[in-house]
């Protein structure tokens, strides 16, 4: 079969990313999508070889003009940003009869309308999950996870600096420039960073938001926008104190009389799970009248995550073009032929840390006794707590948390730890998972 | 175009929400679609019809076999549960080359690997987004959305039963067997509550998450499976002094020896999101190696929430059937032809609640005028809170939140309250969204 060619334009910092994964995960990718996905052309004024890889085959050319027009090139990765030349680009690859991948939610927030008609005109598809909310498949979600519902609303925070400030405002009790400058110098906020803290951008991702909620055309110009410049640290602290978080949302609701579109500094309350997405992780809450909420999470922005949805989009249209429709995705999401036959590790050889409780007799030396069996097994215990016994019982209860470690050798130190005199009954073992890696 | 013919086994509780909510959204369904989508056939021994819509076109069997082999059916959807005679019915629906749709997690995790291999056979496809976390769309992002990943692991609350009894035991301090009975009388856990709490009911949905993460064939036999019902409240209590909560999660890593799966009480730290993800609700933790981590929630169980995910998998075939490839998603969600012209509000027509703060001067009579002006417009009060003046400031600072209120109302209150003359500077207004239906 033809490999699936991709031409990249722009090698900054999303079109490195889409280059090194693509890359990396060659295989992984090709088992899924059932064909070679490749770069074989990219356009950039100026980029670092050093940060790129598999650049070996690709044409590098200077005018990404140059890769629109090229007849071996498939699908277009438009990942220059801004209005212009982007539009153009845009345009001229549909009319050359390319698909169009782009991470950029200016152009279709603005000239989506425009672009749509010329893909339909010619049987192409535009792709664009990567424009919201970075690598949360939320546009695969709204458009074909939910097509049941009758969408209600939608709430967003779709902008990862401006939750970056309203956290660390309301975690440090920072003022809003203080941290808009450590913003700038992490890397998360722009020079210039109007387009996030006046809202802009999240502006364009609820716009687009919008219209696949509701099915209508595009309209930036209608969207309601408010930045978080003016929140001082004393709102975020009495929010604090009636139960409320300060977060910037973009919110979309239909209601009797029309659909609101607004991006704007808005108080929620605490107990509600997007409450606690906090710093530059963004979450879209999805409020259908069959499903009821549904929240997507995860990173808005940079380099990789933001690859992770613009090689979705490329993947679903190489599955496209490359089976027959029935066969477009994979059950087990890889190709059938492609399944491996990696083993399914047994619970012995799992290594996970573990709590432990026992009910212990109230003499001396238990602890040591029960210490010194972990540390003949290379078992580091993280923490210890020992109670005396309630009223109406005998035992004290000694409690650890330890590091992960193979649970083979959990199991035999629960053996020993059973046959001492001093344990009473048996030990209880919850197995503790950080998930932060 | 010829409308997409629905055969449904089973009227229970995900056949008759399937069928009430097909036909309650059948505009908004057909507007994505591109195609009307109708149920022409039903199997069920019984059912009340008081409780189902859009009966009057059906026909109705007692006999399953019968819509499996109607040439008139063109997706066969199966929602009996169970592993017989669910596996007769779908491997003869594809025998006679109609698409399947199921619900069912105990026959895909058992069965699976043979049903999907006739599938591919004929030519036809299988979709099972329904059978694991309900209505989040957690198939289709594992499957096309984090496509461009290497999936590190998955960790997913994905028993809405566990979930809400480990919840009511940390919330309330109640015992395992008080909570369960408490589940049952509220319908959420079944009389045999087996499946649920021993997690087995998770163990099929995690060997189906496992396979789509690693590429793996199902291997349910080879899945860990601990249940909750040892868990006591003192483990509860003891976690959280630790700083953790106690889920019942499913697991799914790879390693360099090998893949975990496995499903078991979970010490997990509190200030993770998915430690927040409380009651009967679900929630898919994936970690990829390029987006980092993702998360999904939503409801994992129930009639329309798990009806919501069966729609989408038959809208999904709906829109292969009837579309070329390149448009079988609508850029913009629906069909360019179905896009509407609904009115966008301007922002003075929105209805929201209202943070205000103002700064004051301590003299009586403010909060009387600044509150009769607000009853005036009818805008009621919830909560109110003056602060005297910090030592370095001159001023008093009062705050506000108020019931929600069309705009324009709360703008002319805050031009009436800046005109005070008790009023000094200007009057900050920040939204608030509960966020709650």
């Amino acid at each position: 079969m033809k490999p699936v060619n991709v031409g990249l334009l722009g090698l900054g910092t999303v079109g490195g990313g889409t280059l090194n994964v693509l890359h990396r995960n060659a295989r992984e990718i090709s088992r899924r999508a059932g064909n070679t996905i490749q770069v074989t052309h990219a356009a950039a004024r100026d980029y670092n070889p050093d940060h790129l890889t598999g650049l070996d085959n690709v044409t590098i050319t200077d005018d990404a003009f140059n890769v629109v027009n090229d007849p071996e090139v498939d699908i277009v990765v438009e990942l220059i940003g801004g209005y212009s030349p982007a539009r153009e680009l845009v345009l001229q690859a549909i009319e050359n009869g390319k698909h169009v991948v782009t991470a950029n939610k200016a152009l279709i927030a603005l000239h989506g309308n425009e672009i749509f008609e010329a893909a339909e005109k010619k049987g192409v598809t535009v792709a664009f999950e990567a424009a919201v909310a970075g690598g949360i498949p939320i546009i695969k979600a709204v458009r074909e996870g939910l097509t049941a519902n009758r969408i209600e609303w939608i709430a967003g925070i779709i902008n990862g600096t401006g939750n970056f400030i309203l956290t660390e405002m309301r975690d440090k009790g920072r003022d809003f420039d203080d941290v808009l400058k450590e913003a700038q110098a992490l890397g998360y906020a722009e020079a210039d960073p109007t387009f996030d803290v006046e809202g802009i951008d999240a502006a364009h991702k609820l716009t687009i938001l919008g219209s696949l909620a509701f099915g209508i055309p595009l309209q930036f110009d209608k969207t309601f926008t408010e930045g978080i410049s003016s929140i001082e640290p004393q709102d975020v602290t009495v929010a604090d104190q009636f139960g409320y978080v300060i977060k910037h949302l973009g919110v979309t609701r239909k209601t009797a009389d029309g659909i609101e579109m607004r991006v704007h500094p808005t108080l929620i309350p605490k107990r509600r799970l997007i409450a606690n997405v906090d710093g530059v992780m963004n979450a879209v809450l999805v409020k259908g009248d069959a499903v009821g909420p549904t929240l997507y999470y995860g990173a808005g922005a940079g380099s990789e995550p933001t690859a992770s949805a613009v090689i979705a989009d490329i993947v679903d249209i190489a599955r496209a073009l490359t089976s027959d429709p029935e066969h477009r995705v994979p059950h087990l999401a890889f190709q059938p032929s492609q399944l491996s036959s990696t083993t399914v590790l047994p619970i012995e050889e799992v290594v996970t840390g573990y709590y432990l409780r026992m009910a212990v007799k109230d003499k001396p030396g238990v602890i040591s006794q029960v210490t010194g069996i972990l540390g003949n097994l290379d078992i580091s215990i993280e923490a210890i707590q020992q109670k005396e016994p309630p009223e109406d019982q005998e035992y004290a209860s000694l409690v650890m948390l330890t590091q992960p470690v193979q649970e083979k050798f959990m199991q035999q130190a629960i053996e020993q730890i059973k046959a001492l005199d001093n344990i009473v009954g048996s030990v209880v073992m919850i197995r503790v998972e950080l998930l932060d890696s």
